[in-house]
């Protein structure tokens, strides 16, 4: 599974607009090959947002970001930030909370090895 | 939501064996109000991890690590790592893969909202 850590920070007093955006369509999410998706506001900086993904490959996430309603939520976004962004890829080998991107009815279980 | 973003760098060629000890137990975490917990090695470093964690309140996640389980988890994975720590906690405000601390049996859903 393929994971990506980013972050961005909002113009001043934008950052819950921006949220709401990015949480805009998360029920769409796992039919697109998502296994995690968490936005969450900075403890330590006012403007910024992190968002933590998980996705079935990279070429999942990539294809992801071309859906329509991804690009809309990203063009309406763009104006609010600040182009303050940071980004680490990463390989995940399991934990708790991934489900099953495939099985969208499926209990949620720990799901461990490579 | 507490939102916990960290890294750690193993000593060379002991990065595997470090996140099989941050793998082992996890089935325990939910119990302790953990909704998700992953555990990746680093796209850009050969012995960095990244472990991204969402846990019900900051004091759910401080108790966590009290417990036994993860008391000796630390205490094995200590000699392997270099020292080189980051975190990052926020407030997570939704998104997919956060299940239900409190009905391990619940459905993965989507959960927005703060």
């Amino acid at each position: 599974m393929y994971g990506y850590i980013g972050s961005m920070r909002a113009r001043p007093g934008m950052r819950d607009d921006v949220i709401a955006l990015l949480l805009d369509g998360v029920d769409g999410l796992r039919a697109a090959g998502c296994h995690s998706y968490v936005v969450s506001a900075c403890a330590t900086d006012d403007d910024r947002i992190w968002v933590t993904e998980v996705w079935e490959s990279a070429t999942h996430h990539a294809a992801s970001l071309q859906l329509p309603a991804t690009r809309a939520a990203i063009a309406a976004a763009m104006p609010m930030l600040t182009g303050e962004f940071t980004s680490q890829e990463s390989q995940v080998v399991g934990g708790l909370g991934l489900g099953r991107a495939a099985s969208p009815g499926g209990r949620e279980d720990a799901a461990g090895g490579r």
